[in-house]
Formats: C-alpha cells, structure tokens, sequence
C-alpha cells in the first residue's frame, strides 16, 4: 500500500484491552445523572455525592485559600517536590494526627499523594504479591476493589452488620482469613455507612487482625467528621498491636476534595511495616509516579496550624442538622428503611424493598427512575457491593435536602403497590 | 503467644516486593549530592537537574500566578473534577496546541494528568499487553523504562545518532521492530540531548512508524523550547500519516514543573486510536486515579490566552546564551567532547573520555568525585543509558553556570594525566 500499510500492530484480536471501565461511583453516578429529563423546569438534587464544596454552607475556610495563595505568590515552590513530600508539610501532618495518637509520628512516617486515591493505589499496588489476598467490608468505596482487581489481589469480602451500627462481622473476618491473607480495610467514619465505630470495637479490630497476622488498612478519609455519640478515633490509637498504614487527606474536613492532597502514613510504633520492607516499596512506588503540586504542599502547614475550631464546629453542626433531617424524612418513607442514624461522614446507607412498589425492580432501577421522573441523583446500593440499598448523601444545603427527599417520599408514594 | 501471634503474613519469604527503587534521574541525583563535602565553603552548583524554576531569572510569569490566585478565590475549583478534566480546560489545550497543527484538535482529544509523568504512566500501561514491546531512544529520560518494566513491557533501544543532531537511527528502529511492536517513543525538543528536529526528520519518523504499523508516543514536554536553527515542530503535523500520542505540560515553557499540570493529547485526525479502542483504555485508566486539582486546571485557560510572546521569548534569549555559554567553555576542557550544540530543551549531552583522566574509572566515578571535590552536580551518562557521557543542565543563573563551569574545568585539569 501507499505509504505503508494500513496495519496497525496494536489493532485488532484484542490485544490492548489493558486496563478499562472498572466500575467507580463516578461512573455509576454519571450514567444515572444521564436519565434526567431536561424539561424539569425544577433544579436536579443531588444526592449521590461525596463532595458538597459547591454548596455555599460548605464553603471552605478563607485560612485555607490565603495560605494557597501565599504559597504561590512567594515562587518558592514552583519546584518539582522531593519525593516522597516536602519535609515541613510532613512533619505538620506528622503533628496533626500525632495530637491523637498516643505516640508520637515522625516526618517519615508520613508520604504525600495525590489526594487520598493515589493512597489506595500506592497501597493495594504495595500489598499485591502472587497469590495474596485482602480483605474489604461490604458495603465499601469501591477503589478498592478496583485497584486490587488491576493489581491481581484477590478480593475477599467481609460483612458490616448494619443491625449492630455497621460494625465489623469479627467472626466473619476469621473465617475469610488464610496465611495469605495481608490486610484488611476499615473505613472510619464510614463511607457509606456514615457509622463511627467506638474504641472498643476499632481495638477488637486490631487484635484480630494481630490473631491473623495481618495489616490494616485504616481510610480516615472522613476524620474528625463525627457528630454522634462516639467521637472519632484513629485506628492508628493500635498501632501498637498490629501495624496500620492510615489514608486520609484535607478534602473532607477542609471541604476542598478538588485540592488533591491526600497522605499514606504507616502508624506503626514497633516499626513492623519498616522491617517487612512494605515501607521502602511506597517509596519505591511513589519514585515513579507524581505527588501532589508542591505549592498545595507548601501551604498544608499553614492549613493544618490556622484552621480554627469554630470552622470545623460550624461544619459539624451543619452535618449534625442534615444528618437529622435526612434520618426523620426517610423514617416517613414506608418503601426504604434505615437501620443506623448516622453518625460519621456524609452519609446513610438505606435498605430498600422493591416489593413494596409497583413497577421498581431493585434498586438500579430505583435510581435511574427517580433521576428521571423527580431528578434527584442518589447512589444504588449494588455500586456498594449491596443490591436493593441506597446511599444518600446529607452534605447538601439544607433546603436542597428538604427538597430532595419530599421528591424521593412522593416518588415511593407514587409507586407504590396499592393496597 | 499473647495477644495473637508475632507472625506477619506480609514479611519474610520477599513475598511482598512489589514495585521497588528502579533508577530516576532524581535517585541518581540524590545519591550524588550526598558526596557534596559540608565543609565546602563554595555554594553548590546544581548543573544535574531539569528545573530551574528557583533562580529568580527563571521566575514564572505573574500571569500564571494570578490565574492560580483568581480560581482559588472564586472557590468555583474545590469540587472533585470530572474525568478526564474541565471540559474549558481541555478546549483551551486543545486550542493551543492546534495553533502548530494542519487540522484542529478538539477538547475529547485531550486528558488532563498530573505533570507528564503521569501522561507517560498510563500511555505505557495502555500499550502494555501480553507479548508487546516499545522501542525507546537511546539514550533516553528513565521514565519510561521504569514505566514500561513496571507494566512488563518489553523494552528495545534504538539510537540516537551525536554525530547527526541527535536524530533517530532510523533504519535500527526497522532492525529491532516486529509484529509485536507497539509505539516507539520521540523527545522532541530532546532530553538529554538538547536536539530539535527538522521538519524533514520528523516526517521521517512518522513514515517509518506508519511502515512498522506503530503509534509514535511524542514526549513535547520541552514544547517551544528550541533557539537553535531549527524551530519546534510538534509531531502531530504528522497525525495523518502515524497516530500520535502527544505528551506535554505547562512545567517548562511556563517554569512550574511544581504545579503537576499535564496533558496527554491524541494527535489523530484519523481517528485510529479511537477505533483501536485505546481512547477507551487511557479513559478507563483515568477513572481510577486521580488527575491535577481542580483549581489548577481551572487557571489554564486564562495561562493559555494571557501569557505573552515577551515572557516566551525572555526565556528563550536566556536558554540561548546559557547554551552558548555552557559550549564554549566545554570546548576549552580536553576529556569532554560535545558534538552537538544544544538547540532546545535545557541541557547538552557531553562525551567523557575517561582515558585522558588520571584517577577517573568512569561517568559515575566522575560525577560522584565532582560532586565531593568541587560541589558540582553533573549528571552520569549511565542513568540515561549513555555510559561515559554527562547531561549538563544550562537551565541556571547565568552566573552559577559559569561559576559550575569553570569549576568542571578545574577538576578536570587537577584530574588530568600527566603527560
């Protein structure tokens, strides 16, 4: 042919398949968004999120951007970061977590990511070896599952009783373990359960993990954003008993996900993680790949020691509020029950009964439905791992709220099975 | 034993390797600043690195500063970004990139990523597939060995030929591909070889490309960088004969390798890669991690249109010198050879000939002994697969370059054998 054959070597038989469409809740939440009439002359609730910074009650603190825009405005960090951070922002993260910690973390126990994604993947990536396993609760964030599936790590699933406030299935932990198993993941507060486990449980956690010989894996994605009866404690508060690799990030509490700057820390006292080399592959890892901007880094300092209380209170009072308002609404609602009031995060998971409705299979299609019919946006359980749930998110503005779930109640009423 | 046993799944039997240290030029250059003698009353001289932006002559432009300032305080970026970026964003680098191109780019072509590593990370993750290899220069910026041996795709080198600009060895690359070939890679302006290539070069390239039934990945990251003869030529003007995946960021043009901000484009007017589904795959790799900030992404618009043609060309008129500079004081050292001239980019690769030096084995020897005699950091052929060559670094204050220089110069004649 002319200028060479039209054969292309990484055409046809399938042969570049690599790594494509994993299902993630942002997905998932886009094709449903998709189903919503454009002739609703009303706005689109959104319900399925876990980010509410566009609203303006969660309007991230002004502490926040100053210190962004001082960390630009002085050019001295318009340099490519050493890896695996800058070392003050380390050590101001170090700090922060250490205030509740009864040790005290080192500047090197901490690695910056780009926001707490790049965590899971640094991490699942870390923990994949042949023929190992990790364990994962369900419901879970489904990165997870993602991640371990792309890095070859099998996946084994431990339940969350949503009848004991979503707590760990201890025994069923117990019964899924082997001697290749290597961790297991908690998410507290949790998404999307919106639970917040006691120190007692998150303590029988550790030692049956210990019992197990294995790590966990603690996402705090959500830490400090508690509004319940149990306040909020690190999983790092054990690491004494087992080694724990700990993800969070600012985009939750400083209401600022878009910011991308997240950590991995290894809040392990005896050093365990160090030995077992797991520490010099996250280092491994993260030579190879990009951390956050180093300005964002740069004003991490800053952000962590200005931030006043009465910001983080003002954003528990509101979540406290929404929290509230969603639990009682949703009680009013014959069609979807809620086992646990949450407590944590920005969410609660629902059970639904497509029984008790008309033309409603299961809960994919409630939500396509709804986003149709009434356009409000809420997350099908089955995204979760739990078929026939829903997660709604309560992060919304109040009247947004309100609003959303008077469609959700008049749409169940509207389905539902006559008598 | 108490509390559980002392017996971690995860240590011992190297079960858990995973991804660790491969080289990168910043380990390489780690190691060797370690041999910086303390006690050196000398400042420094950091002739290894690819970031000038410290050096108050290499400043950004207030321009790029205040589009950060205005998107943070519009607090309209805080909210997660959609995949594969802000659709504005991704039509104003499609937009600028057009500019240089016979057909049009549109914004579905372009993917936002964290820096250009990450560009490079998930292009060769999508090319990786069971049997496949990719062929780089020789020699080569060790990123994307590193990424195509963490993905194990297989790996051959072509050369790069001093003697003729630094131009692709065209007929080794028809020697060393095969019907499992996928791409080759092209660095355009060069790093480390400071080469630009012509026009009639470049369509070379894309023919042979097209010849093998291979995609060309075109690493631009160096974009506009070029104040030799040759003026930059993207290689997407060669869309049409090869499909092209175009590699690129605002860190070098603009000076803020630090603010992460990347782009992978598909220079494709044919639509082939679409068809050969690795649109999809680049897709399905970005919906698992995580892309830049959303308020960076938010500020590229207005970086894209305000920046002016005075801040590009002061930059220019400063790389032309230092490169003029940095050659003519190597023609004054007998154990160093340039064959080349550097026309673009920030750096000039240099031949050592260790057999005219007294007590140098080789390039590492001789930068590591730079580095602790006279505080220069140089970096070794070796990490760019060039053994007994030097990457030289213009890209500084124009004093320092010459202060490093003269202290090359020095070490050499103290090094030299006695005649």
């Amino acid at each position: 042919m002319e200028n060479g054959a039209e054969r292309w070597n990484f055409l046809g038989d399938g042969k570049l398949k690599a790594t494509s469409g994993t299902t993630t809740v942002h997905g998932v939440l886009l094709n449903i968004r998709r189903n919503v009439d454009k002739d609703d002359p009303r706005p689109t609730v959104p319900l399925g999120h876990g980010d509410p910074s566009l609203f303006p009650c969660f309007r991230t603190t002004t502490i926040a951007e100053d210190a962004i825009v001082d960390a630009v405005r002085s050019a001295e960090f318009n340099y490519y970061s050493p890896k695996p951070g800058l070392l003050p922002t380390r050590r101001a993260i170090a700090d922060y977590l250490s205030r509740d910690l009864p040790y005290t973390l080192s500047p090197d126990d901490v690695f910056l990511t780009v926001g707490c994604i790049q965590a899971i993947e640094v991490t699942l990536m870390v923990l994949a070896c042949p023929g190992a396993n990790i364990l994962l609760p369900r419901p879970c964030f489904p990165s997870y599952d993602a991640h371990a599936s792309s890095n070859n790590l099998e996946v084994r699933y431990f339940d969350l009783i949503p009848e004991k406030g979503w707590e760990v299935d201890i025994e069923g932990v117990e019964a899924l373990a082997d001697e290749n198993t290597v961790a297991m993941v908690v998410i507290n507060p949790g998404n999307p359960c919106g639970s917040v486990y006691t120190h007692q449980h998150l303590k029988k956690i550790a030692e049956t993990a210990r019992k197990l010989g294995i790590l966990v894996v603690a996402d705090e994605v959500y830490h400090h954003l508690s509004f319940g009866t149990n306040p909020f404690v690190p999983m790092g508060v054990f690491g004494s008993i087992v080694p724990v690799i700990t993800l969070g990030s600012i985009s939750k509490r400083w209401l600022v996900p878009g910011w991308r700057l997240g950590w991995l820390v290894t809040s392990d006292p005896n050093g365990i993680l160090q030995k077992s080399k797991i520490v010099e592959c996250i280092m491994g890892r993260l030579n190879l790949t990009s951390g956050p901007p180093t300005f964002i880094q740069g004003a991490v300092p800053q952000i962590l020691e200005k931030t006043g209380e009465d910001f983080f209170s003002k954003v528990i009072v509101i979540l406290r509020e929404a929290a509230h308002i969603c639990y009682d609404r949703i009680m009013e609602i014959p069609c979807i029950t809620c086992p646990n009031k949450p407590e944590g995060s920005m969410f609660v998971m629902v059970k639904l009964n497509p029984s008790l409705l008309e033309d409603i299979i299961d809960d994919m299609d409630f939500c396509l439905k709804l986003a149709k019919e009434d356009s409000v946006i809420v997350l099908p359980g089955v995204a979760l791992g739990m078929k026939n749930w829903l997660r709604i998110t309560f992060a919304v503005e109040p009247s947004t709220l309100e609003d959303g779930l008077r469609r959700i109640k008049a749409f169940c009423q509207r389905h539902a099975k006559k008598q």
